[in-house]
Formats: structure tokens, C-alpha cells, sequence
């Protein structure tokens, strides 16, 4: 079932790994086959080391379910869901713990766009959920967590224009149009957290102007871009 | 003697360097076998490019002395010999002057729980010893070493909750379960260390309210636990 | 057409990469042959895993069209086209977006002479540009990129003598005599800048005398050097 | 002539390399034989990347002048000179630009003794030169910048103590009774530079007692050290 999903999807958890994004088992990536509404997603603490397509498990969209696979579904499987049921634009999720991202989370801050390396990718400033309540954390802790991510969310029409987030005292969330896109953009939120960082300790109060984020954004995104080949 | 343990304990100091933790002779790991009494650990000043099983050392956990062992064992074995004696949940511990971790027992704070990556594995802030009195360096240095660390944890039950420590102007101790869990904790110790010193920088009166740190902490540990294979 | 200078311009890139000056395609070399006019480029989003000389493109100074190649250039192409235009005596050009140089060009502040490392390559600091009108971004943008660079740097005789730059909320380019000189520069940017964002760190009204910057430029560079070999 | 001391001084250049503490030509091994009173050096302006033993100039300690070598020796040559001549003890110098040791030197700071990385191998702050004069950096520099480092360290008694020292707008220097041991020092200089400038970020006026510096420095030096094998 979805062998060639299931490949895709070890190979983008795999590639998480050598990007030096994540330690152990510290990320998980998944896919989804919108025509029959079911998600491939790594199992729950399987290290990186020896994992291979077989391993991956496969979810029902509509029932959160397991459909197939030996392992147990990562324990963030209910937060993909909630994103794939509100996007669907969406493709593919991508969660991390790389240090500079969830410096940001931890610091209930946004990352701001204060570049063209942002704003190459991110439609404005990727921003920070607020806290979940202790009864949203004590009852199905990870669907809400992807509840908050859309309530975040709620004024973007389309989420690939911001296409991550901060999860607050937690971590990134990113995704894209396929699980490739989502490890791409998982990569580049830490680089822009890492370059945002250091531009506030320089400039606690730089900022970009608006038209150099439409510019950017853009050149590579849209009916008018003409960044990279036809 | 103890030939399968000599081998997980030389493995697991080569861990240690590979994984970036220890640069030449900075560190060392040991495990105990409870039902001998007897602990391995690496030998002193030995680098790690050459080093193999034959070179552990095996310590009697009651004496302190030597049991086996063409070296002198390391010289923070009576560190080791501490922690072993005040919490029999242990079976190994590490010990490394990796640099986010030093920096925080330099600058004499604890490690804050900030963060789910934290709360994962440690169950609270991890601890910074008080300073050793001169008297207490200058007399069985070591042994005090081990003394200062079982009196920070006085009031934990299980020192398998706060899996490591850092002892002031020094560096790192961490445990766990076996050397590889020990291994395990110095290396996430370091990782949330340097996401705390990050997170410290963007807010300094970041938090993490205690039951986001109780949802992360018994979702891994404990009876209540899910994630993971079972 | 131009076949040693585009596998010249083609080692270049993959070397940016292997410097762990760029990720993905966040970069770009070029260089000019002067007596025919041309310059040869690094295509637009390709990736660098692939990447052969017989993908680089070809374009002219004067027109600005290219001449050859089976893809569209760097989108930065004007840019480059206006710097080789400007300053007669540069063969190369690089632009990247490595994260510290990214830092000082997003905080919109130069990066300081503070040391000799710096003094070595760069006669002064390496200055930021202001940032572009609007009018500015949405006609011409690229060629306004380098129209503002020239204009920053237009007080300086010779543009070989501070051979780097950044663009305000984007990020550094390099030039040098050859490509191999302008990636040379963009790894020594890179790291001056993260020495000049530690030293203002520890000192933030850290500066060098005029007479050290002299001393060690002038070792180097100009008929009364006497650094390497002759 | 010395083919021994030539491969080792090699050898050592290039673990200088290795250890990520250089890039390009930015950094310099020499080694002296007491018997002959001549140095080995590192030539100047030549790559790591094809460096062999034949190509280490042999200089005389009285004259300064070159021995022995195809190519000009470092034009740090003199500051090696003026250390050899001034402390009999030691073996072997090593210059580098390492970014964090650069830090403090261009910051003017010395390297504070925060904790027992440090206390292991230096015994007290590293320290920070003060400013060489106009005409001191005008006439004859690097002999200068020996002088300077020496006068630094006036009250010292055996400069093995303080195996490493900072010059203002410069970078650091580090000696041993070899050549092997003074790469080893700039290493461990570039990691407490590194655990010390975060160490200050989270306490400014973090500081270490006395007792604990005489205890680690002498725990493996002098006549009662234990650390190591004997």
C-alpha cells in the first residue's frame, strides 16, 4: 500500500537527519495521498539509523486510525492530522527540535522577517502559538496542539505562504506541497531563526520593509515569478 | 571479567567522542554490574583513538580500589563511586566538559526547563551544585565531588527524574539507567543547553508552566506512558 | 564557448557549497572574460549536486542577454552585470547568504575592522548598503542591487582594496580578481563577521587603530608587501 | 637537516588544520631544536592542502636568518624567535586565527579562568597584550609582537603555566614543550574562549575561586599531580 509514498517519506525523515536538523529521534516527517485520504508517517521513537520504508505506518485522514504497519504512528500523528483536515493545500508535515527554531518557541516569540532569505520562503513573519490552556493539554494533548496551530493560522488563505510555525515551549512545524517541501522549509526556518537571532542581538530593532517582502516572495511564488527554470 | 560490560562501557566513551560531546581526554563513562558490585570505568588520560575494552578498569564499588586493569582508572572515579552508593536506580554515568553545559555550571545557573525538549527527558530544571568549600577540594576532592551532587538531588526520590547535573566552575554529570542512557543524557543535556542559553538571549524571563512540563515528562516515563514502541 | 572559464566558474560554486558557505542554491559565482565581454554564470535554482560545467550560462556585458546555455542565469545576473560594469578591475563575483554576513546585512550595520584577520583582505570596513526605494525594488531590482553597490562603494579607487559588501535585508557579495578570489572573500566575510559579532558581544566599543589596519593591509597587499612567497 | 623535526612540525600544521581551528593559510606550527638552536617553521602563504615536510624552512634562533627551505619562512617567523629566546622551556609555538580566542583579542579582554577546562591546562587568565604603539608596529612588527607577548608575561616565572596568551587586535599565540603540545593548547584555548564568552552572556560576573584553580592545575602538574597515568 503506498509503497512509493512510504519511500519517500523514510527517505525525507532519513534526510531531516543529515541535514543536522535532528538528534535520535528528535522529528518526524509525514505525507498524505489526498486521493485516498490516508497518511504515511514515521513510527513513534525509531531511531534513524536502521529505519526503512517497511517501518513507515500508514493513518486515515477521516479516522486517525491506523490502516497498516507494524509500529506504532509518531505520537504527533493527531497534530499532522489537524493540519492536513484544515489545509489542504498541504501535502506534507514536517516536525523538528532544531535548536535555533525552538529557541524561538521557547521564547514565545515569532521569527521575524527581516530578510530576503525569509521572505524567499516565508510571506511574512513565521509566527508563535500562544500556550495551550492545562485542559487543552491534559485531553488529547497533540490534536490540539494541531488545533492551535490553525487557530494561528486562521487569517492566512493559503498556508503554503507560511509554510511553518512555532509550536510555544516546543518546537517548529512546517510543511509544503509534498514531504520534500515540508524537510526544505523545515531546513530553512532554522537557518532564518538562526540568521533572525543574530540580527537582534546586533539591531534589537531591525526590520524589512513591506515591499521587500512582496518582492522576494514574489520573485519565486506566483504568476509573476521568475526566480529559477520555467 | 566483565568482558560483555568492558565492551558496552569502551563503546560508549567512543559515542561520547563521535557524537561531539568530548574533544581528547574530556570526559568519561562508566557502568556498574549491582550484582558484583563492580564498576567499569574509562582510564585516565587515555585518548580515545587507540582505546580499547582492555583498556577499561574495573572498581570495587565498597572499596573504591582497583579489581582488575593495566591503568590507573580515571580520576574522577571517586565521583562515580558516590553516585553509585546514593542511588542504586543508577547503572551509568557520564561525565564531559561540553561547551553549553560548562557555560551554564560556569555561570552557576541551572539548566531552566523551557521546553518540551527538556521536559522529555528531565523532570524539572537541571540543578547547579553549590561551590565546594576549599576544605572540601583540597581533601578527597573527587570523592566531595559526588558528595555535592547527592546533596543537590537530596530531596528527589528517583534520580532517573533529573538525569544529570552540573557541578559549579566544572561541568556536566549525567545518568541513567545503563552507560548508553548516561551517553544519551549528556548528549541531550547539551542540546537543550545550548537551546536554553538561545532562548535566555531572545527573553530573559522565558517559562515553562509546570504542566506542560508533567504532560511531556509521564507522556515518555512512567506507568501513563504512549510514546514509543511498547 | 569559454570552456576552462566555466568549469573555472563551475568549480567555484560547488566549492561555495563544500565551504558550508551556502545550502540549497543560496548562492551564486560568477566570472568575466574581459577581452570578449562575456561573463559566465551559475544557472538559476539549480541544485549543486548535479551541477556540470555545461549548465553554466554565458551572457553578455554590454546586452546583458545571454549568449548560451540551456538555462535562464542567476536572477541575479543583473547585479553581477552592473559590478563587472562599474569596476574594471574585479574578474569575479560571489553572493551568498552565509548566516553571519546575512546578520550584519539584516541589523543594517557594516561589519567593523576589528582585527587583523580582517585587515588582511579588507582595507576598512565592509560596508552595508541603504536599503532600496520602493520605486527602486519593484523596476529593476536587480539592477538597482547593484547600482546601490556601486554607489556605497563609490569613495573607494579600487574596488579590490575592500573586495565584499552587503546589501541591507539581503546579504554579501564578494568580488577578487578571479572567482577563485571572490569565494576566498565571501568565506573570509563570513568569518570576520562572526568574529566582529563575538568581539561586539564582549566589547561593544571594540575598535582597531588605523595604523594596525595599514600595517597589515599593506603586508599583504601593494608593492611593499612581504607576506607568502614571491 | 632535522628531517625528524620537519615531519612532526608538518604533521602538526596540519592537525592544526584538521582540528577545524584554521581555514586557508590562517595559522602557524614551529618547532626548535635547543641542541643546534634552530627553528622549524611553517613557510609563509602556502595551503594546507598539498604541504609536505620538505617544504619547512630551518631559521637559526641567534640570527633569525633562514637555514635550510625552498620557500620564505612565516612572516610571524620573528615573534617565534623572540618566544624562543625569552622562555628557555619551551618546545614548539602555535599561531592561529580561531574565532572564539579572536574574540577576545579583538575585544581587548583577556580570557577569564571561569572553570576547570581552563584551570587544567592554564594556571590564571589567558592574558590580553596591550596595544602595540605606531612606530612599534611600523618598525619591525612581528619582533614587536614578540616583545610585547614577552613583557606580557614579565611577572611569569615558567611560561609552560600560561601556555597561551592573546594579542590585542590580533589572535592568540599558545606554546608547550612541543610543537604537538602547543597545537593541543590552541585548541583547548579556542574551547575555553568559547565556554567563556557564553559563560559571560548568562552571568557577567561569573568568576572562579582560587582553591579550585590551584587544585585542577596542580591535580596534573608539578611534582604531586595524579592525573593521567605515570
Amino acid at each position: 500500500m503506498l509503497e512509493n509514498l512510504k519511500e519517500r517519506v523514510c527517505s525525507a525523515n532519513l534526510e531531516l537527519f543529515h541535514r543536522g536538523i535532528v538528534i535520535y529521534t528528535w522529528g518526524n516527517v509525514s505525507a498524505i495521498d489526498r486521493q485516498t485520504g490516508l497518511v504515511v508517517i514515521k513510527p513513534s521513537g525509531i531511531g534513524y539509523d536502521s529505519m526503512t520504508p517497511e517501518d513507515m505506518v500508514v493513518v486515515s485522514l477521516e479516522t486517525g486510525e491506523v490502516v497498516e504497519g507494524k509500529w506504532r504512528p509518531s505520537s504527533d500523528t493527531p497534530t499532522h492530522i489537524e493540519l492536513y483536515r484544515a489545509f489542504k493545500e498541504i501535502g506534507g508535515i514536517t516536525h523538528s527540535h532544531s535548536i535555533n527554531a525552538v529557541a524561538f518557541a521557547q521564547a514565545a516569540r515569532p521569527i521575524p522577517a527581516l530578510g530576503t532569505t525569509h521572505a524567499d520562503y516565508f510571506y511574512g513573519d513565521i509566527p508563535c502559538t500562544r500556550g495551550l490552556a492545562q485542559e487543552e493539554i491534559e485531553t488529547a494533548y497533540e490534536k490540539n496542539t494541531g488545533k492551535v496551530i490553525v487557530e494561528t493560522l486562521s487569517e492566512i488563505k493559503n498556508a503554503l505562504e507560511i509554510p511553518g510555525i512555532l509550536v510555544k515551549n516546543h518546537g517548529p512545524f512546517s510543511w509544503g506541497a509534498s514531504a520534500e517541501e515540508a524537510i526544505y522549509h523545515a531546513v530553512v526556518m532554522e537557518a532564518v531563526a538562526e540568521m533572525a537571532l543574530k540580527t537582534l542581538q546586533l539591531n534589537p530593532s531591525a526590520s524589512m520593509d513591506q515591499f521587500i517582502l512582496d518582492k522576494h516572495y514574489f520573485r519565486k511564488h506566483g504568476e509573476h515569478s521568475y526566480y529559477g527554470q520555467r
